[in-house]
């Protein structure tokens, strides 16, 4: 016999990228950053009295959530620390997602996102993109016409790259009824030309929720710590009911606090995995393969007319080089690579230069 | 406006007790182990390379899971490790149990486990412990009469310290058609010649699922983790479905890993803190106070006659002392008091002595 709730029982996990401890492995399937965290946080980490964890950790990790607060110029009360960013978009659904309520989000887009709608057990609306990745037209209709309660977009988008600008989204929010969730997992990514700059939207619009992680730009997705940004009452439900008592533990606390407050280091690791994003564009289409600009780091690369893009991918694997490959509608002749060093990109064309010969 | 679930709009937040930086502070109220966390575990965090905070953490916690899996005679198929025990309270519920389902708890018990059932949106069901604090006789026809799919006992109970034992929840298990979820947040401070043996429940019930935390016996409150124990039915689905893809980060993993594998410092705090708790309990009880022998890591003293147990709360704080006041019936002439080091015990003795007078 089962126990589990039907919505439960049908539905299937999220599969994450491999985890592979070797340290031979050339690891670019996780979008994790090449570069180690800040001297600061591992200062922190060196300076930590392990006594001290006998203690229950700051509920609400005030200390964070100033500096953060601070970075962005809004007030504490606009942000929650979570549990990496995952905990955010659990929370969401569970505090403001109805079962018969719909979740909309774009196709394709980040594979997390239809599994926790089968959690909760409300209902998911997927809307096409376009052939290049753009929004369709009418995007704001579909969502009203869906009676969406919430519309999950990642910007920069995953898997292709692409960055919706700050004006779309303020019109999306102000077209829409429901709450945006925008998921900036990648947006330390972005080129500062683009002057992306969507922290302003919380103010203007009250239904407008912003997902940042520590994981990515901040080298630290071991720790398991992310933000949310928001109107207040956005942000209270979910930091003062439905977050578990103490979601993020003492020692994620500091070293996200040492690491978000050195942004000197942090924004210099970016800028080298830009470069090299630039870099490893221009060489794979050189190679064959279509790749769009992208403002994340990793790239989605369209295999060489003929090329098996699975095929390709066990191939590296066998290589010890590790991409993602989605068995999904229009995913399946591309392959979505993480930006490593300059070493291990250089490695992987290597690679794939042997193999395409 | 709001957004919120109706659920949710209308519910009340958990309400952890205080804490406080303060260094001066003989902090009794949230039964955290007064002796730090195991050399080894200490070992283990000066050890660590926070360059490898990078990378993702292994989702499911393998190293602990086979160690916590060898402590008690089990397979790892049988554990989940959680980010504290919190997190297992929740997917229990997430998991298990429809908007349309009962959840059982005793009256009194954990406060958090009303919250939770607010947060799921299903329903609670309240059944009054006797007023010696022990289950009414006919607890298991309760449970099946309010058609409970899921019942939660805390054990040994909170906040007053008494042991069920293994026999009881053997049978009740059996008599019982829904999941009873024992939460062992304590039991690390049983005696041992009581032979408290539950985790055999789990071969012998597909029902039952045991609840451990490092948080107190492990003095690791500061880390988050827990770790649940069951049938693989019952585990496979939060690990595979309902757990945020990596809910336990790095360094809890390493750190609960030493702890849980140096039993013989943590069963030195455990036995420390039972001659403490003895004395106490002794002691408090000349004072005038009636505290009932308690199997946990804290005691709920009745305060003598005519004293007020709220107002002798407020003047131990006054005092730089914290204890816990629950302001709910049957406990508001009762304090629950932490067990401190002998020092600290020590110091309240004296504060108590004093305000008595």
């Amino acid at each position: 016999m089962t126990y589990q709730r039907p919505n439960i029982e049908k539905m299937q996990g999220y599969s994450p990228g491999e985890q592979l401890n070797d340290p031979a492995v050339i690891k670019l399937n996780t979008n994790e950053n090449p570069y180690p965290v800040s001297e600061k946080a591992q200062a922190a980490l060196r300076n930590l009295d392990a006594a001290s964890l006998r203690r229950y950790p700051p509920p609400l990790a005030d200390d964070f959530r100033r500096a953060a607060a601070q970075l962005h110029g809004i007030s504490p009360d606009n942000i929650m620390a979570t549990n990496g960013g995952d905990e955010l978009l659990r929370l969401i659904l569970t505090t403001y997602v109805d079962s018969n309520e719909t979740v909309a989000v774009t196709r394709p887009s980040y594979s997390l996102y239809p599994v926790l709608v089968d959690v909760q057990g409300c209902k998911l609306h997927e809307i096409d993109l376009q052939e290049d990745w753009s929004m369709p037209a009418d995007f704001a209709q579909q969502l009203q016409q869906a009676n969406a309660k919430l519309c999950i977009l990642v910007n920069p988008h995953a898997p292709s790259g692409k960055l919706l600008s700050q004006d779309y989204l303020s019109e999306l929010a102000a077209a829409f009824s429901g709450i945006l969730l925008v998921d900036e997992a990648y947006v330390d990514f972005i080129e500062p030309e683009q002057n992306y700059q969507s922290v302003p939207l919380i103010d203007k619009h009250e239904n407008v929720l912003i997902l940042r992680t520590m994981s990515k730009g901040y080298s630290l997705a071991g720790l398991r710590f992310g933000y949310g940004l928001g109107a207040e009452s956005l942000i209270a439900p979910m930091l003062y009911k439905t977050r578990d008592s103490y979601n993020t533990d003492l020692i994620a606390q500091k070293l996200a606090l040492a690491a978000i407050t050195d942004q000197d280091y942090a924004q210099s690791t970016w800028e080298r995995v830009r470069q090299s994003r630039n870099s490893l564009t221009e060489q794979l289409n050189s190679l064959g393969f279509t790749v769009l600009p992208s403002h994340a780091n990793f790239v989605l690369a369209q295999v060489p007319d003929k090329m098996d893009a699975k095929a390709l991918q066990l191939a590296l694997k066998e290589r010890k080089i590790l991409i993602r490959y989605f068995d999904q509608d229009r995913l399946r002749d591309k392959l979505r690579i993480s930006i490593g060093t300059d070493a291990e990109n250089d490695r992987l064309l290597e690679a794939l230069h042997e193999l395409l010969a």
